[in-house]
């Protein structure tokens, strides 16, 4: 019923997560009516994402220069690397704004029912990294799930023995949430990662 | 925060409809974390719908050959001209698949509010093809909104001293609706347009 370019469009947009049939033909009703110029800066914005940005040579990061403008900052703390899966972690941790730290991007997580390994993140960089000296402590900032608890297993134990101290974000309730709501996960965390109240 | 590219193309993808920040971003990640091909493709779909489909030169309707496969179906009744607002109107009408006739996109309504007049919309081309003869009936099909209703308004006015019937598509109750939710103007529409019930 479509002719065939709208019938690509649609089912290109259709693969975009959260974007099911009803959704992409409304968005591509709306290229289709859009001006020219309106869909063609999309569709240009799409191919210099992929054109322009390369992989940090330090840390990993999407970046237009490199080093990426958070390796390349004087004032930011070197002797400190936050380890994340993925680019949209480190925009998470710099909106909260208190690590001054340096990170590395590993660009994924060792899943191995998925066939991915450790040889295909970026960890042999993040190993250079810390012989290379100069790095006081590793923090893992993976996620806290099955995945990201074995990536940060795997890289404590490859790290430990370079004499870093390597550290992993804390786990319990987060905050706002509520005992009520909690899952038997979090409060196992919650409990077990319990702290002394000095008085 | 966000490299130069990422930030354009987040700005790019919130303005399509429905889309927010938050949803802008998580697409733009997506995309950032694709595979070269996968996001190329998508952007060679948006270049393509604006490049490769053109008005069909008898109805308007988007289409790579011209005239369109509906105006070049010679199983068509070409006696019966459907007038609708936008393409995506004719694709609905389509997957109805009642109405076997041809169509006429007027491609806007008239919203003098917003200075769209009878001239910026297909009306010269739909009084042409009525002119040009061999039409019985114009179904004028635009929606039942302050809008859809002044262009068909403006549609009848034009094409009536033509010799042709003009009609318009029934408004009443939706099939599957309720009177319970109807809204006055719902309800004022299936009253006045009431029919005597055959005995």
């Amino acid at each position: 019923m479509y002719p065939e370019s709208l019938k690509r469009l649609i089912s290109e947009l259709e693969r975009l997560p959260g974007v099911g049939t009803k959704t992409a033909e409304r968005l591509a009703f709306h290229i289709l009516k859009a001006a020219n110029d309106d869909a063609l800066r999309l569709a240009v914005a799409i191919r210099d994402v992929k054109k322009n940005l390369r992989p940090c040579s330090s840390c990993a990061l999407p970046t237009e220069q490199d080093p990426c403008a958070i390796c390349a900052d004087p004032s930011r703390d070197r002797a400190t690397i936050c380890v994340v899966e993925q680019p949209k972690d480190v925009y998470a941790l710099e909106k909260g704004g208190v690590f001054r730290g340096l990170y590395h991007v590993l660009m994924g997580t060792i899943a191995l029912l998925e066939g991915i390994e450790a040889k295909d993140l970026t960890i042999d960089a993040l190993e250079a990294r810390v012989r290379a000296g100069g790095v006081r402590e590793v923090i893992l900032a993976t996620n806290p799930n099955f995945e990201g608890d074995s990536t940060s297993l795997h890289l404590s134990r490859l790290l430990a023995p370079l004499g870093v101290k390597v550290t992993r974000i804390a786990r319990g309730l987060a905050a706002g949430s509520t005992l009520e709501y909690a899952s038997k996960t979090m409060i196992e965390d919650a409990l077990e990662g319990r702290r002394e109240v000095g008085v």
